[in-house]
């Protein structure tokens, strides 16, 4: 018997673009005597079924299982809403394979059948929280899933920001930016900025310095109860920006201070039986399976 | 004998921070006999001796060599306004040894004094010239002695474009962007980006992707005579922006095009004596003499 | 009509592995009336034909064309023992494409019959040429069409040698080795290593560390009519070993010198019409045609 | 008080050149009324004093404390001797920063004061213990404080291998080789080769592929408890060899088996007080304090 009785479900917008998944999810939800939550994500979908969609607050409250149908990007997003929920997760992709949406359409009933009978893996991944304090201020406060990003705001020039980690001094850099990730953000923007590959489990995070002028200026991995801090210095001309998860962002001013912290409850994957790590990562880094 | 008659001073700005430096090159000239412009740049240097300083264009056309005080930064934006004219331009920098302003303060009266002796290594340097096309007009034309960079304008987001060389189709990538430099800038923003050096002599012009998303693109070095067209794509929410040596900039719509040809009329470098690539290179790279 | 008369057929061995490409080939060439030279490479499957295989070095003075069948190894090899003859050379692949063997098995009618009407392209590739001097000796002279590769021999230790073009010093390093490659080799080992893509037709030579103690050590790329000289220094317990083409390789002693330079015959490419750089390094770099 | 009473010397061979650093430590330790065994790596200091060097293995069983005096080197090869004992170990450098001798000769007697008064940080530091599998027979098992290195033997072709960690394949690739190193051996080798800085205290180990095949077989971080097995693949005509720290090494053959796991023990280091990781990694790799 499944533990999972109030299942919602999240969708990449528009929502009636990914109609057919949506109504074999639908269905077999029904099948199974689950009740099914649709949130306001999935409004247009709603509308023709002629339900009411559920807010994203009292979804995530309500909620045992949340179902996101969509990319990567979709899950970050729902993700970050469940942050202060200890609701699982899972996610299914639109057909092409994702790090967190690793059931396909065409598995749907097979693999939710099974997750349903509680036969499934829980994983669970690193959150991030940051405050952005200005003038001993909290003037900002952000969830990341995959990466906290600080970026320069005005392509032409380079900012200049100092990182402490647990209150000790690490540099003084120039870059285009800096890229705070988990080990899921690993395989995001941090990978195209050099970064290495963290295994989910690990329990770390990541500093991946973007074009830096420093040539040894090399990414560094930390452990994942660490204290970042980083102060924009005082003479940037052009300021920086923070965003999160490549999705929320915040314009900065000089000597405003980044903290970020890992958020003390995790994201709780659910995955069905067989997920391998390792399968995805040879699928989206192209490794051939034999050289 | 010196063939330099009339000499045009550049300046970082404000000019009177530079008043030491100046007054000693000012006075070299003077004893030589030479005519000496203070450009527009040291105003305010040329207001204390009561001098009328003289608009760039005028000083551009009218001197036989420029002398420019300052950093690579303050040498590539007077470079560029050389680029129609023949002049030579000679690089005197602040104290720290810089790419292109290879003469040091306290080196100016035995260095300069030679070089007015006519004992001194000329250089070419390529210059890029770049057109924006937008609906088949040409929206903008720039020059660039570093590089020209296509960049993301809204940092959370990756640009998609079409890179073509000489009409050859090369790829579609996303990245941040892509830096396309000549040898100049190929030590500069090029470098933070994981592109190689170039030596200056080198007929060529590099494209230096910035964090692509594939991890197989790599930096790609083509003949100096090559033609590159950047196409962005039509499917960029947020769009890009088009920096010409970092000081120069344009925003840029989906489907506008970028090309880059060399400017058929190279930057005249002028050096003492025993000018050094290899030395600079050294000296700015940290390589140590002897690990 | 064609201007090849006698061909030349190079084979990667056991050649009668590719009794089946070789046949279609030998038996196209029959019919075009042209005389088939098989080199002592094919001399398995010139036994069983009954024909006595040609030695190379007869069969490089006497052919107007050579035919490579193989992969881009095979090519190397077949091309380092053209290098003293001015003998246009054209590679079949064996269902894999190659940099260098870009005519497909099942294209060879095709295309051979367009190559030998006259309709195709020639492309000049530039070949290093490096002697080994120790005490004042040459001891050693080798060609390479890929790459020069200066590599530690005992592989717990890294090498120090010093590096110097055209008589200018550039440094000394500590590294796993050294590799100097053509534009046709920088998409061989020296990519791996991390350096830049040289468009075949750019006149270069790149020096792409490996593994260098020093992480501002990049990749350099010097004009195609430098003169490298790498000198390896005294105090290397374990010395090195100097490859071509990661073919032929001789080890090193302290002090050795390595003394690289562009052969002034370059290897003349025969292609068919529609060859396209750009189309094999996708295919090759597994680049997406769309992101 | 202190708590050690025994110390032993092992000290960078010849000792006597670092004749004046032991002279003044070995008084530093009499007049503490502290016994002194002197490692036979000391021997030719021992000599001159009259002394009878203890053989490693009673120095590392009846030492309280064990004092490096050499480089980075001599630390390692001191360390892999202690893995078996729990014995807690320093190092003075001979005049140029390491990161684990991170005492300098003239701190000498003030460090050391401190220390012996009880006054130190202690430190554990994950070593790797590594067997050999041949044919289902362990044919070697080794320490390795840094790193564990697979390399080609034959520098002209690259090997194939089979990385599996837990028991799940993660992939076969093509490379000159592969860096498995803790986070003390992340800026050793593995840092050349492209991999992260780990801090010490991250729980993990990184594989770093040396000069991949693939490029985007990138730099992989895994929790430090991981089992790790490398197996090599049958093909490879030059085959592999095995290093340790760089120091022991051991020729592979086609199909053998390299499996890494933590040693329960680690190594304990003594610092003095105020030891900064930060400020070893800003001196090594040359960060500005100020850029």
């Amino acid at each position: 018997m499944s533990s999972f009785q109030r299942i919602g479900l999240i969708v990449k917008q528009p929502a009636l673009q990914q109609e057919e998944t949506l109504s074999i999810l639908v269905q077999l939800l029904e099948e199974r005597g689950l009740e099914t939550l649709l949130d306001e994500s999935a409004a247009d979908y709603a509308r023709q079924l002629g339900i009411k969609p559920t807010p994203r607050d009292e979804l995530t409250q309500s909620c045992d299982l949340v179902i996101v149908v969509g990319g990567d990007g979709t899950f970050l997003n729902a993700a970050r809403s469940l942050a202060d929920h200890e609701v699982p997760v899972l996610g299914i992709n639109l057909g092409r394979l994702g790090f967190l949406v690793d059931v396909s359409p065409e598995e749907i009933p097979q693999q939710l059948g099974r997750v349903f009978n509680g036969d499934f893996i829980e994983e669970e991944r690193k959150l991030l929280k940051t405050e952005i304090h200005r003038n001993d201020e909290i003037i900002g406060s952000f969830y990341a899933m995959n990466d906290v990003t600080l970026h320069v705001r005005d392509v032409v020039r380079m900012i200049e920001f100092e990182t402490s980690i647990d209150g000790q001094y690490v540099n003084i850099q120039r870059a285009d930016g800096l890229v705070v990730c988990t080990p899921t953000g690993s395989t995001a923007y941090a990978l195209s900025g050099g970064g290495p590959i963290l295994h989910p489990t690990l329990d770390a995070i990541a500093l991946v310095p973007i074009c830096p002028h420093t040539l040894s200026n090399r990414p560094l991995v930390v452990a994942g109860d660490s204290e970042i801090s980083i102060r924009m210095c005082g003479n940037n001309r052009s300021s920086g920006q923070v965003a999160f998860d490549g999705q929320d962002n915040m314009d900065l001013l000089d000597e405003d201070q980044i903290l970020i912290r890992e958020h003390p409850t995790p994201i709780r994957l659910i995955h069905p039986q067989g997920y391998d790590y390792y399968h995805i990562l040879r699928a989206k880094l192209r490794w051939s399976e034999q050289p």
